[in-house]
């Protein structure tokens, strides 16, 4: 049962070996597996990078990272030495030839030294443009030729709408099987996203519940402060529908209204998925302004300090026209949930940081109870995902006192305080990127739904620019169009989801 | 709304007012109610008892058992005095019609300085062989002739049988209306018990799941470590059985089960309850070991201190065969419980005081998830009455770690941190007697039918001795074939309940 017991050797090859994500991700992912016996005493990973560095060079870089951003600190020399020498920094030009020809003799010289021919990772920590590139050349020197053995790690975004992540598909598909293919979405590595499944199908109380039947409304937030800090040349040309929506939060949408799989078996999984986003109903172009609403942030404050709007960030153009909220109302044409609507919403410089997933349930058919003057508030089940990471139930009892009068309650289970340190989202997917198994990944027909959901809206985005930006103010939780988007049908978004956050949060420094 | 707020001038009378009860629990009650402004400032306590006693002395009494059993401490001496102004002691011989005639005229010199005739509230704390006379002499005098006014409050037993419970209340008739009688059980009183209304029907998300289609079945324990400590006497003549199943443990069973009701009211409450009385499957004579097993206690360890047998406790019988534990199972014959097993126990010198209602929902129909040596948990309910005050909800988890593995987690709702100071159990119930409110009293049918539910068993334990007592030792929990009874079905008692434990416990002090 245990996937991990037998890693195989493994070569992992990172395209992006110097940047940002490998820096803080990467190599403390590869790390902590390796400390936790998760990966084979065989591998090697060679980092690829466009500076001329030496090995001991870059290990000295890794080392200082590694003290920075790993989650496992006060490690011994020995430990961290060891784990050091399994790298390798190779300087590569992604345009010549030669640089792929050098990495093969490399990856060559690898397997003989373990006497057997390694399993192949090629983790495409990149800008999307280089892909076919790199995927050309893959395929003409034969790097990755042995479908069972090698596969190739992509991030997001796949593609920038349906169209081009078909032709991405497409050229990929000639050096690569889609089983080669691990689609990453480190939402779906994080713990609290991966306990949906737990919760929903562990426990037999919940599901008979879980339906048009009992469930008013879900909502589904992912807020962060942050602005779009070093990235605004990146996110000029993506913004929140392309950078959130399609991704995260359809993902975590699957998770919340998917069908019990038949197994646990990655293909069953992710069919359960894929209904969930064949039967997002689409909408036409003009039923685009009722369904979704855009924002901009304009400067204001976050907890007291002041910040920027959109438009005055680094590397953002002053008449910028992207979105940087996004608020938008799903139904799901499927006989579990129909008429229920899903609220998403996503944005930047919010008030705070959170991710959160609310079921509202069904007022009570008929009360005789006397309450207070907070009134009669619906049962909801809070799924926390960050910074909180716990799962809190609201429901009505006694106020304590001579009368039977209501008041709110809630039970909490605090998925973080309950157990040792949780793996960050990269340790789990890479682990399983490592072991085979795809389930967290996306799978083409997943990318290819999630683009067809939203492709309507970026169309008609893209032809009538927004009349109102900046329309909400950094620190606020979006425009009033996105109140009033829940208010035509008597709902609103509900707020302190987070009454205490938990002082770790592993997976705080977010890489999207 | 609040019933409260115009509380007519009452002259309460207690029988039995230097007794334990009086001392422990009513005028700790009464004080709270008077210094919460529950009660009119036109009121008066007549404490009647044998004894001859001076007003000031039997003041000065109150005064040292408020100071120890009120839960409210540290008063004012004007507030204590104000208080105390209001009681007033008479020396009175059940037996003699000259005593009533006394306690008439007092009563009448009362509403004369109200200038207003009073309501009067009759509490009878006293030896249940004492209420005939008490009945008929008040009758003679006329002290309750007024329906509307007059109330008198009946400690349980509430008879011994079914016959005798008939003959009770038959004579009970001849002076008073089912109105005017509250046949008292304080468990009904307390916060946590009345909750299960509140939560069951306060939320829509229970409901649904609260029947033979989600529930395996329901356990409700009231577990005491005392043993029979001063009652030995009176025990002996009663056992568990009729000492708390017959009253506390039925009634929660009643609120577990009962249908909605129409509205709050005390007879829509009342009907739905009567209904789970009615519908509690009666069996033969010949079934009574199939479905209830007793038990007495041998000598054993309670937290590690030596305690003596049942058979060696002061009063009791070398020979006795008076049960002093109960576990039976029951079904109730109707649409939503057919089929599932109530489980009920009782017992003294049990390993820990535990008052608790347990609801098993049944296992997932499905379950693909590997899991860890504690196996795979059905999620449960549990409803902590006493000493804890919470509800805690057991339900499964994702593991933190690489795998889709599961663990046992809860989410808890402690009850009693989460508010000011809960009333006493008996503060609530006089304070519904002197507004009229009878809700949380047991109506004459119910006490019958639950004489009725266990007829056949007090009749086949009544010929048939046990041939194994003392057959469980203090300090554990209770006979093997407790456990048995359930073994058989696939069951087994839940224990554990309580993990902590809460510091204060308002109704630590039992009065059965």
């Amino acid at each position: 049962m245990n996937k991990f017991k037998n890693i195989n050797p493994t070569i992992i090859v990172i395209f992006g070996g110097t940047g940002d994500l490998a820096k803080r991700k990467l190599f403390p992912a590869f790390q902590n597996l390796y400390l936790d016996g998760r990966m084979s005493e065989k591998f090697q990973i060679i980092a690829l990078g466009r500076a001329e560095k030496s090995n001991e060079d870059f290990r000295s870089y890794v080392l200082e990272n590694l003290n920075t951003f790993s989650r496992k600190k006060g490690l011994s020399d020995s430990e961290t030495q060891k784990f050091l020498s399994h790298i390798s920094y190779q300087s590569f030009d992604i345009d010549k030839e030669d640089s792929y020809q050098r990495l093969n003799e490399r990856i060559n010289s690898i397997d003989e030294a373990f006497e057997e021919r390694a399993n192949r990772l090629f983790y495409l920590s990149i800008t999307p443009s280089f892909i076919t590139t790199i995927s050309s050349n893959i395929k003409k020197i034969g790097l990755a030729a042995n479908a069972k053995q090698d596969r190739i790690i992509i991030e997001k975004p796949f593609g920038y709408d349906k169209t081009s992540a078909i032709e991405l598909n497409e050229m990929l598909s000639h050096t690569f099987k889609e089983e080669q293919i691990y689609r990453i979405d480190h939402y779906l590595g994080k713990e609290t996203v991966q306990n949906i499944l737990a919760f929903r199908f562990g426990n037999s109380m919940f599901e008979p519940l879980w339906s048009r039947n009992f469930i008013d409304f879900v909502q589904i937030t992912v807020a962060e402060e942050v602005g779009v800090e070093e990235r605004g040349g990146f996110y000029e040309g993506v913004g929140a529908l392309k950078d959130m929506i399609q991704n995260h939060l359809l993902q975590i949408l699957c998770m919340t209204a998917m069908e019990a799989p038949a197994s646990l078996e990655a293909d069953d999984i992710r069919n359960r998925k894929a209904d969930v986003l064949k039967s997002i109903r689409r909408i036409k172009p003009d039923e685009v302004d009722h369904y979704i609403v855009r924002g901009q942030y304009d400067a204001g404050f976050i907890k007291g300090n002041p910040v920027p709007g959109y438009r005055q960030d680094k590397g953002i153009a002053p008449d910028s026209n992207t979105e940087t909220y996004v608020a938008m109302k799903i139904y799901l044409d499927n006989w579990r949930w129909q008429g229920i609507p899903f609220y998403l919403r996503t944005g930047k410089r919010m008030e705070e940081k959170q991710s959160s997933i609310i079921i509202q349930f069904k007022p009570v058919p008929h009360s005789s109870f006397s309450y207070g003057k907070e009134g009669m508030t619906p049962n909801r089940l809070i799924i926390n995902i960050q910074p909180s990471m716990d799962i809190k139930l609201q429901f009505m009892t006694k106020k304590p006192g001579l009368s039977l009068s209501l008041e709110p309650a809630e039970m909490i289970f605090d998925y973080f305080s309950c157990s040792t340190m949780s793996p960050e989202a990269y340790e789990t997917l890479i682990a399983d990127a490592l072991a085979g198994d795809p389930t967290l990944f996306m799978r083409w027909d997943q990318v290819e739904q999630a683009w067809d959901a939203i492709d309507t809206i970026q169309q008609v985005w893209k032809t009538i620019a927004p009349t109102n930006f900046p329309n909400y103010k950094a620190g606020s939780w979006g425009p009033e169009e996105a109140d009033e988007l829940l208010a035509r049908q008597g709902h609103a978004w509900i707020r302190n989801t987070q009454n205490k956050i938990n002082e770790v949060t592993p997976d705080d420094t977010d890489i999207q």
